[in-house]
């Protein structure tokens, strides 16, 4: 038995270690368990044996730099994830507490524990194997794990751009991403970029009772909702002018290659969504929807009363979260720029609308033609015995646009994700076998790399 | 000097010691201070004279009741109000703390002094004065104060509805509405009615990350935001059909009267609303859009994440409360399900969406020709100093649908709030020579009915 057998208890007790951080980067209460999480990682590196463990402070979140440089005339891989989790709210959904991590059906359920605290230790287990076996890494080794990416990213992003010397490296290894199904391994080419604003209208100075102005006073609520209607039509179509402009179309042999991965649209809406139908815009399909379209969501609006029973008040202000995701070529200042002129020009009358950004990234196309990807994508398919696929991800990994922009190295994202794994949501899990796998499969990647 | 003048300073301790509890009838956790508020009004009610003063328990919250009949072969009056209060959210925005009342600027500002503690203490102090100075009233009086009229007033409601002999009365006095402005003493003849729901839309059967499933997965609140512009347009015309069937427009006399009232419309946004512009249906002026029309307003929309930061969820639910206020003749069980019926029509695809009554009252319109509005208008113009005008109100007080059906019985609705007085919002106040001069003109009102 290797060492990857032999210590998978002790992976898991790490790992349930590390899960029961609450390490909620965008509650600033939890500020000390940020604190504690990156102390977690850094400590759990120096004990897997790599030179320099440290956290690196600044404005934000620390980050935790580590690294390996044995290998020399081999290439330097740069290894990213992130220590910081979700909000966990609706809390009354979860079946197990968050932040307790419980398995159940070869699943372990909490947190973070696939966003992505359980890809990271896969990254630092990987490092610690070859490490306490052979003494060495195939090849160089650097670790940068942040703790802000569910907020904004933003230590890392500046970090990153003074380009630091002791970050220069051949590519970026990203463990942050999903497989498209079990058993079949997968690296993500492309990433939607986001811009993440709060919508602020105000009507009344006051609040009122809608008894006694109902009929003559703006409804800030109904104006968020005349607004919101107004920029993104029944069928999922973004009314913004401009929006679309600069979207690219996937090449015609990447819908192709979507075309071969095995799908089924029912099962997806019933076991994955669960909703009565799916939506958004009907001429493009579920893939060009959630990787190569933009998109225009309302996650949430406050003001007024939410309360038990009944209260009749119109509310002075509301704001509404709003984010809208980018696909390549799409510029989030642009995109920024075209939501705050749309939302100008579509505001009711009564009320004062005010754009506010919270947080924005680009999007990402990685080209897959590079030997970083290459020897990802047989090292996965060695330790899961089937052949990697090539996809995009919907979701957003800013730091892969900052790594190509500031170091000029192309990113390997090797995630070990599953599409069910609810992330962002309540009962957040990671699935045993690949997180086993997921440690073998770096280490390999490693020694592919190094030969 | 008169009694009441003598004791205006006890008048005030007494009514802030009313105000000090935080009887709030939505918060179940404010059930003990319920309970507090109708000891304190029956041990006043005691206190001044009133005879039977007692708590009357049922389903919900106490009723109190006390009488004095010494008159015979008077009329008798039955004065009604309530000792609920509303919730005080945004707690924030209160100047001085809800239940710690404040006097500045001749206000006294605390949660329920004008709605409706300030008003219920009115009618108490009134025949405490008339008490102790003659040792009798000069007509007889029952009071039912109720402790749910912010909720949804079923105890009272199912108690009138059995019509018990105790509650046989020539007219219900009602003291729970406002002034036309200050120094106008005012009666109000009209009420509209109000069908206050929740509307529950679901999409996913779990809260989703919007990078990975936007653009295929419904947004619940994008949803509700598409049915609630589908039923209200820009101009405030409702759109659920047949709402309007029944709507019976202000007779010409009325309208003429209402022409006659001291109003500037400028003033009124810019002081009373304090918002850009005026919204509603532009072919009726603001009475008629405030009295005479019924409303749809959405008070606030549950779901999603509204705390501080961004998180990318989209909601698997969301839950809209939505009243609308009623006119006559329409009927509260058919606007329900004319709303039903207009909801299931525009739901969006991709949604369940599911219209839940949280309390509903009929609207009221008094005919003004009977003596006992006549008699408090004249006690009013003798205490104010000026003619009592007629108004109606936008706002409901359903007991006076249910003292009319089931007692057989008009209410005159004598109020002394004034249009400014933050009811249902941060910084409720009530003015405290209306205060004054509400305990005199209720006074005068008794004598003017027992001669």
């Amino acid at each position: 038995m290797s060492y990857y057998q032999e210590n998978r208890e002790a992976f898991l007790e790490g790992l349930k270690t590390f899960l029961r951080i609450p390490s909620i980067s965008t509650e600033p209460e939890h500020r000390p368990d940020i604190q504690r999480a990156a102390e977690f990682v850094r400590d759990e590196l120096s004990a897997a044996g790599m030179a320099k463990a440290e956290l690196i402070e600044g404005a934000g979140h620390p980050l935790v730099y580590a690294e390996w440089l044995g290998a020399p005339g081999k290439p330097t891989l740069l290894f990213y994830g992130h220590y910081d989790v979700q909000p966990v709210e609706p809390l009354e959904e979860w079946k197990s507490p968050p932040f307790e991590p419980e398995i159940r059906n070869d699943n372990i359920y909490a947190r973070g524990s696939c966003d992505d605290k359980g890809q990271v230790y896969i990254l630092v287990k990987a490092v610690e194997g070859l490490l306490k076996t052979t003494g060495k890494l195939p090849c160089n080794v650097k670790f940068l794990i942040e703790g802000e990416e569910e907020v904004s990213g933003e230590h890392i992003e500046s970090y990153v751009a003074k380009k630091p010397p002791r970050l220069a490296s051949d590519a970026a290894i990203i463990c942050d991403t999903e497989m498209f199904a079990p058993e079949l391994p997968t690296i993500c080419v492309g990433l939607r970029g986001i811009v993440y604003t709060e919508l602020h209208v105000q009507g009344a100075d006051h609040d009122l009772h809608s008894g006694v102005y109902g009929g003559a006073a703006p409804n800030p609520i109904q104006a968020i909702a005349e607004i919101v209607t107004a920029l993104k039509d029944r069928d999922g179509h973004i009314l913004i002018p401009g929006f679309y402009d600069r979207v690219q179309p996937p090449s015609r042999k990447e819908k192709e290659a979507w075309a071969r991965l095995p799908f089924d649209e029912e099962e997806y809406r019933k076991k994955e969504i669960g909703s009565p139908a799916l939506t958004g815009e009907p001429e493009f399909d579920v893939f060009e929807r959630t990787w190569a379209r933009p998109t225009f969501e309302v996650h949430g609006i406050r003001g007024g009363f939410i309360g038990e029973g009944a209260k009749t008040v119109i509310p002075a202000r509301a704001v509404a979260k709003i984010s809208m995701r980018l696909v390549a070529d799409q510029r989030p200042e642009e995109a920024l720029a075209q939501f705050k002129a749309a939302v100008a020009k579509v505001c009711p009358r009564g009320v004062t609308a005010e754009v506010k950004l919270i947080h924005h990234a680009g999007a990402s196309l990685v080209n897959p033609d590079n030997r970083f990807i290459d020897a990802a994508a047989a090292a996965m398919q060695q330790v899961f015995g089937s052949q990697t696929v090539y996809i995009r991800s919907g979701g957003s990994i800013p730091i892969v646009g900052s790594f190509e922009r500031s170091l000029g190295i192309p990113s390997v994202m090797m995630g070990f994700g599953l599409p069910d794994d609810n992330l962002h949501a309540p009962n957040e899990k990671f699935h045993l076998p690949n997180f086993y796998r997921g440690i073998e499969a770096v280490a390999r990647f490693l020694e592919i790399v190094g030969q």
